[in-house]
């Protein structure tokens, strides 16, 4: 039995995430869980999250999972120690690839973030681009509609626009180059922040360079599948209505290999 | 001991219920129960938000109340039967008094209905109207933003408008002189509503038909508080960051007695 990829996200926007890392690493099982029953994270309290994420952990160590990418940027900001501290395979998460690629593409050193009010909140992008280049200038916004709106598929939506111009208007005069796409959702409105921040600010989300990351731990670690058959892929979901199979279908673009699984999760 | 009220809600919006029933019943104790951790419930599918809702009835149990309301419309659309099967004491859901005063309200009998994507998937709505008059005619729509918009406070935001604008089209030409708020968060987008749709239409919510039903149902049963002290309030969320304290005020209308208290439901 090959051991899998243990993937987990407050929802389905890790999809984004798995799509690249399918791309990269055809040959790996992948087991991903989305917690559709309590999305969104990003507007809750800390204690909340790291409960939440817990459970989600026990959940992928049952599969015997051999490596835990968290891919959400709030799991990731809010309790990325609290999981390396119980897990007892190696852990990823989005944030720390993710600034490496903004620091790569920034020539004016000056970059801005968005994200959930947790993620923005816990101060973590701006602490680890100082540590990583402490010349570098930080801005910092956070959108808390932006989730539901890409969930509902309102990402062009011009009453979205109008949203993103108030969440985005401190951008305007801070002459940065690189917006970091601090949640697996805003991709999908990439189309709107683009048309409110002009064509000169390049967007950098989380999925590539996690993916990209992830290829290079496994490597070192040893983990990497070296068979040639094509990889499986398992969604589980806490809450699979009918919606959430088509939203996810968006994020994964593709139709879903055996549909969505549907777990509970006990509460500790 | 006098017995309490016990009020449960996805949220916080319910507190716009409880708002009234403090102005009808100064007297009476109410316990409130919040599930900030893991609203919104409009969003899920139909076994999920039932486990939830009776996590909280069992919550609300163990103190003891008196009488349940359920001051959440999805709940109400979507599990009132599980909860009085469960239940000991009588429950109120906000369902029945909303359409009782709508018909009330309505000269035409044209009736339009918003409310979340589980409270309208439910039908709930068209068939308590046809059965109380089966002249009466029901448009209905969705609206799931609604709730996050709600909850950050865009309510009159411009961008809210055009949302609102496409969400509400269906009125357009269907000559509805009432439409029912099918969510207790939806009072907070009124202005918004009516800049849409028109002076013409009244606005009707489950806030205040719901506080005169209970009434009535406490008297019938011999359980009103005949005591003439002030009833006390308590606030119970599942998860009490700082700003549900800040938005359960706006809702409330007033400061909050005693702040927030938090609790942790297990999972069943």
């Amino acid at each position: 039995m090959v051991r899998s990829i243990g993937v987990l996200d407050s929802g389905i926007g890790g999809l984004t995430v798995v799509k690249e890392i399918v791309k990269s690493l055809p040959n790996e099982n992948i087991i991903y869980l989305g917690d559709t029953a309590r999305v969104p994270y990003g507007t809750r309290g800390k204690d909340v999250i790291t409960q939440f994420a817990l459970e989600m952990v026990d959940f992928l160590l049952s599969k015997d999972v051999k490596f835990l990418v968290v891919a959400c940027n709030t799991i990731s900001a809010v309790c990325l120690d609290k999981i390396i501290a119980v897990s007892p395979v190696p852990v990823l998460g989005v944030i720390d690839p993710t600034v490496d690629h903004a620091l790569k593409t920034s020539k004016s050193k000056r970059i801005g973030v968005i994200g959930t009010r947790a993620t923005i909140g816990s101060g973590i992008y701006e602490t680890e681009i100082k540590q990583k280049d402490n010349k570098a200038q930080v801005v910092v916004a956070s959108c808390p509609l932006f989730v539901p709106i890409a969930e509902e598929g309102l990402g062009d939506h011009p009453g979205t626009r109008l949203i993103a111009k108030d969440y985005l208007s401190i951008f305007k005069d801070q002459d940065v180059d690189t917006l970091i796409l601090g949640c697996t959702h805003y991709p999908l409105l990439s189309n709107t922040i683009k048309e409110v921040l002009g064509e000169n600010i390049t967007l950098v989300d989380s999925a590539k360079p996690a993916a990209e990351t992830l290829e290079v731990m496994l490597q070192e670690k040893g983990l990497l599948n070296n068979g040639s058959l094509s990889g499986k892929l398992e969604i589980h979901v806490t809450d699979a209505p009918q919606r959430v199979q088509i939203i996810a279908e968006q994020f994964l673009g593709d139709p879903l290999p055996g549909g969505l699984k549907e777990v509970v999760l006990a509460n500790l």
